[in-house]
């Protein structure tokens, strides 16, 4: 117990130092979240695939309830809840697409350094030109479901259901329900609710008002969540425990093309359709999923239908919803229609991250549009809904409801859709069965196998891992 | 699969290799077992406390049911259902009693190369002077319930339920539900159903006639075991399903100085004293084990008293009988008594290993005897027991039933006698709670930290495991 109390109360005092500057000290959340008794029953498990090179390396490590494909090494960490998804590293010979091209003179490999990270998602790969090879992560505390989605991360705090994606961070405070993908970002604060996309050409900035914010995702004094999304979620907890409790599951019905991991929750009345990928901790519930569909980690897609080559973003949550054919849905939203008031959504629109749609009357949005913000009915559209295609003609800058867009409305359109064709592609939802060809996640992770690890259980070590060393 | 398949071939071809002057062919065998689209669903568990040191490196090895305490090598390696128990490993600085006191210059490590093992259970630490810091393993094929106990194996095929103990066997065959205790053994074939012990001052030998063999222990032409002993353990297979099925189970009632492994039956109505070690793969079922006693790995008590200070070392099998104090059941021993024929053991006897008592009418054996062969009733007393006081005064030979002694009693039962003490105390039955001296297995055992590993479970290295390598 007391090396691992070390080993966490290291990690704390150097977020803090990072954070000096912006007078935040993470001790109060800490003390209030860590329970170390707890920390000794958690155990870690790893998926290994024939399609994935593996290297990990963990030392000392607690880690829990994680996967691991790919390569990594780990030192000295705490990592809890965590996803350290190595399954879409760069590999040697990779070329990097920047003012000139770079190509990878080795594999990438995730890097995680004496670094707590504890409720947090890690994915994807290194989008810092400066290291394409290396994913790096120090000296960080994630909260409850934020998402760490390809960054360089150092000394940051990352509070409840936030998001940093594709994007680098140093010494940063993410407030609850903020999304931000900016580049780089040194020593900054961001506010509670941002959504904040911005690249060379265009801006993309939203922010919740602060009163309907706390109704969906609110803090208290201690940094721990509350709200209408922290309920949906912590209800439905125990739904997983079972997942953890037997070694090997009966496998869920689904085509040959598709994959559904063993760490998902599937509840009756879901159907699976081919080139289908379920993740861990996803969680269906009378789920119809059309062909090429997606429910990545932490989503929630429950009494809905997704037509078809559909992307469900990491924490995305679906509920009582049609969503048209490549309907795009983003990070964490929350989709939130009710068992009378279904909410369908057309086909080729953008579901921009962390928006939330929460209504009581039935509710249909026209196809191909920009959706993002706080919709409660039909009279909210106008103000957080916009034609991509109306988008797309935008140069200079234009404000409707509380978001404010610059630059260039068609490279920002452009960007997104070939980023929802990449994952798409990522995803296996091009497989064709015949050619084999095109294949992704959903026909590599098939054939998991998953290695389960426990701490040691007493002396002045429990809670810490012996030095694992996995090689190919 | 091509993989696993290939590492088992070369390993079964080696050992016919070793085995070809006997005239010896392995394939039958093997060919009748081994199935390798199980071995593809198979998953090795190691266990981790603070009081072992560890050094595990597997490579590409196929490794099921297995628990691995200490320091241990394995290489390209197919070891199924085994116990590769290294807690009683010798450590750095102890010394080797041999003509001179020989130092260990290092940690003694198991080193099993090459190997495939079958069904098998290695335990303890090298006894050949020559390797004090190797307990080595090459080449070797091992039947359901054999067990290797202690020794450097190289090129052997052990039959089933047979036992090799404290010794060096090279390019042997070991016939089913033989024991053998004698030192080096080369190029030699060990018929089935022999007891033998052997040291430089004695002789203790046994041998089961063919027809009793065959009720209890027979083989059929591909030496698959059959008969009563076999289908004993056979109908108990499906109690122990459930342990393998979930992560954490719910820990046994037990006192503090008290080991439960979370991979024994326990069924109602079962007590457990202080100071007792139930191992890996015990079975226990309404069964009273007095303070010190130990029911080691692949042991049955049912409907048993064990009265105190009791071995019942590895697969012994009680069954409605009351062992007295001290008592010691050796080896897949089995005491085979019935609901309404107690078999009732006084204190201090010794059953040697291999010995089967089975009885239809109540049975008394005295305190203070040595208990070989086969007994079936108190008219055979006379020809398979002695007081140990009688044999401690033979110089010579003398026969007795079946059996036959040579040399000196004296040291025969001193012998036994203080390996009876060493085993006690290294299961910690003299523990004492208050000073916390004198602990062993009871104590050190008790928070084993178990992890799972799962092979590659498509493509050609499907059953195959990444290399691993754990350190403290």
């Amino acid at each position: 117990m007391s090396q691992l109390k070390h080993l966490n109360d290291r990690i704390i005092s150097r977020v803090n130092v990072n954070l000096a500057e912006l007078e935040f000290d993470t001790d109060d959340f800490v003390m209030n979240t860590l329970d170390h008794q707890k920390m000794l029953k958690f155990y870690a498990f790893y998926g290994i695939t024939a399609h994935h090179p593996i290297y990990f390396h963990f030392k000392n490590s607690n880690i829990a309830g994680s996967y691991f494909l790919g390569k990594c090494v780990v030192s000295r960490s705490t990592i809890y809840k965590s996803d350290v998804r190595g399954d879409e590293l760069k590999r040697k010979g990779d070329n990097i697409k920047c003012a000139k091209d770079i190509p990878l003179v080795e594999d990438e490999v995730i890097n995680i350094k004496d670094s707590l990270l504890y409720k947090t998602l890690v994915h994807s790969n290194s989008h810092n030109p400066e290291s394409p090879e290396e994913f790096g992560i120090r000296n960080t505390i994630s909260t409850h479901y934020a998402n760490i989605h390809g960054s360089t991360l150092e000394g940051c705090f990352l509070g409840p259901f936030s998001t940093v994606d594709l994007m680098n961070l140093h010494s940063c405070i993410v407030g609850e329900f903020s999304y931000v993908q900016v580049g780089e970002l040194f020593h900054r604060q961001i506010e509670p609710g941002t959504v904040w996309v911005r690249s060379k050409t265009f801006e993309f900035k939203f922010k919740y008002p602060k009163g309907v914010l706390d109704e969906y995702i609110g803090v208290n004094a201690s940094h721990q969540p509350r709200g209408i999304i922290y309920d949906f979620v912590s209800e439905k907890e125990t739904d997983y425990e079972r997942l953890f409790e037997v070694v090997d599951i009966e496998p869920v019905k689904a085509p040959e093309s598709s994959a559904v991991n063993r760490y998902a929750v599937i509840k009756p009345k879901t159907e699976i359709g081919e080139n289908v990928l379920i993740s861990q901790r996803a969680y269906l519930e009378n789920a119809r999923m059309g062909n090429g569909s997606n429910a990545q980690e932490n989503t929630y897609i429950v009494n809905s239908h997704l037509e078809g080559m559909n992307v469900t973003a990491h924490g995305g949550k679906i509920i009582n919803t049609v969503v048209g054919l490549k309907t795009f849905v983003g990070f964490n939203s929350f989709l939130y229609g009710k068992d009378d008031a279904q909410l369908t959504l057309g086909k080729g629109c953008i579901v921009m991250p962390h928006t939330i749609v929460d209504i009581d009357e039935p509710l249909e949005i026209p196809e191909g549009r920009l959706i993002w913000g706080h919709i409660r009915s039909a009279a909210d559209l106008s103000s957080n809904t916009m034609a991509l295609d109306e988008i797309a003609g935008i140069r200079g800058s234009q404000s409707v409801g509380n978001m404010t867009f610059t630059g260039s409305g068609q490279d920002f359109v452009e960007a997104f859709s070939s980023r929802i064709e990449h994952i798409l592609e990522a995803n296996g939802a091009y497989y064709d069965y015949e050619s084999k060809e095109m294949s992704g996640h959903a026909q590599e992770d098939q054939q998991i196998a998953f290695n389960t690890l426990q701490p040691y259980r007493s002396g002045e070590n429990a809670g810490i891992y012996p030095s694992i060393r996995i090689k190919p």
